[in-house]
């Protein structure tokens, strides 16, 4: 029975550190307010997210196993149902915080919906504390920020506004840390990519999306050697291959991000790589985006604006 | 090139009180934030928003004749596209207030987009000023007063919250008006239809919907008096079957709304009449409605739900 009630947080599947995180800081915030909630994860939680709940020493949230129809669900970091859990257009859509384009995401129902073109959710969620009048205290401080320097590469992404700067500069405060120091530490603990398949390489942190006809899908990893991640090329190569044959995709988009130098490496394959040849030359199947640090701003648009 | 970096505010075609009032008072807040900002309207003012912007002495906005392509652009009262200007696909979307459900909306980028599930657009504007803190003046009081009036009609509605009843009684001081007396006065202006031909009383308050196969419009008009409307009723049926055999819809629902008593009158014609006989029996092509008067809560959901 109480299950009926309770309301589900989750971010988006195969979760980074903003969606993990922010699910937790939802549901501090929604059971500080009164209400029955459980942050949960669609996912398994990469190294970067791993090293931040062991660092403050914070239980991660658990996996749902599956959404019964008429669950009441929160949606944070995330609003297309594609990235969404299984069964979600037969959720009870409560409420939604997001900073990511909308699409493909409808309710029947009115719906609280909070989104704003900033670096994370974790800086929407601030203002959401505050505007609420909760009290943050020292955990969801560091869950916060941990979300704002995954999200913004420590400050460095394009995607970053002078929001999110703003909020960590606060959190900062309140979590007692040293944002530059534990950020880079957190953000190398995700580079560590030696004793992952390449199967999970590429599935790691993958979104898929639709434009146009074309199905697509955008994977990224964190890397402070391009080089490093270049020796395997091949595998990752068969890797992708069998992620577009088993999911029927056009194009498949893996970026090999550079978190020191602000760069990315980019292999595509597919039937559709045309739509990337025309803004980068493919050479070997890759190539090289100066400057390309974000998905959300540089990567997605210029896949759609190519279509 | 003025207009290249204008930002253009609008609520939904057939606009109502809300969705001009809205417009006006998003377009004073983002001007006070330093924006670049029009409001205009997508359609010709009822006589209740005509009575409003009479009796505070407010000069009303102008009718957008065409939106370009890449027209700069935020919402009010609305989110979904088929509601919207003609050409919203290839508009830049800065922003969304809303209180509706959300369906059929997307944009390429991330964008600040505020829905909450209360009884009035003017509601949530009445947030943002103070989120923003600025000031509210006396003119803006008056008309976030009008659209709280108009969407709850005067607290009745179901759809009233008690955000809409604070609000209210927050901008009542401001204004300076008994909002009781006030109200009363603007609703019944709203009713006066008598030298509205038929093809006007069914488009005048007319939304469109797609739930599954199936394209349907709500209508809605007050009155304080059923009986002199259906005395009508011959006439109106002809207009709204112009209306399905133009449009193409399945199904057309008038609601006629008694705003002193809270029950309506439905009027239901098209190939789906079906849909909403799983509710109510229609005899000479019309039920009473006890106790309904919201389209978005109760007309609505009640025909999606028998869909």
């Amino acid at each position: 029975m109480e299950n009926k009630d309770k309301i589900f947080v989750f971010g988006h599947k195969n979760p980074d550190t903003d969606s993990i995180c922010s699910s937790v800081v939802m549901a501090n915030l929604r059971a500080k307010l009164g209400e029955n909630v459980e942050a949960v994860r669609l996912g398994e939680l990469n190294k970067e997210t791993s090293f931040a709940f062991k660092h403050f020493n914070i239980e991660p949230p658990r996996l749902l196993d599956k959404l019964e129809d008429g669950s009441n669900v929160i949606m944070v970091d995330h609003n297309e149902f594609a990235q969404s859990a299984d069964n979600i257009e037969n959720a009870n859509i409560k409420m939604l915080v997001d900073h990511h384009r909308v699409a493909d995401f409808k309710t029947s129902e009115p719906v609280y919906m909070f989104s704003e073109p900033v670096g994370c959710t974790g800086t929407i969620l601030y203002r959401l504390y505050n505007m609420n009048g909760v009290e943050i205290d020292k955990n969801t401080a560091s869950l916060m920020l941990s979300s704002i320097i995954s999200d913004t590469l420590l400050f460095k992404s394009p995607t970053c506004t002078e929001d999110d700067i703003k909020a960590a500069e606060a959190l900062q405060k309140i979590a007692g840390i040293d944002v530059n120091e534990y950020g880079l530490e957190m953000l190398k603990a995700g580079t560590d990519l030696d004793d992952l398949t390449e199967d999970q390489l590429v599935s790691l942190d993958a979104k898929e999306f639709n434009s146009g006809d074309v199905k697509f899908k955008i994977a990224q990893i964190n890397t402070v050697s391009i080089p490093d991640v270049l020796r395997r090329q091949d595998k990752i190569e068969e890797a992708i291959n069998k992620v577009i044959k088993d999911e029927n995709l056009d194009l498949f988009v893996f970026a090999i991000t550079d978190i020191l130098n602000s760069n990315s490496e980019l292999i595509a394959l597919g039937k559709r790589t045309d739509i990337v040849e025309k803004t980068y030359k493919l050479e070997n199947n890759r190539a090289f985006a100066e400057g390309m640090v974000s998905r959300k701003k540089q990567i997605l648009p210029m896949v759609t604006d190519n279509i």
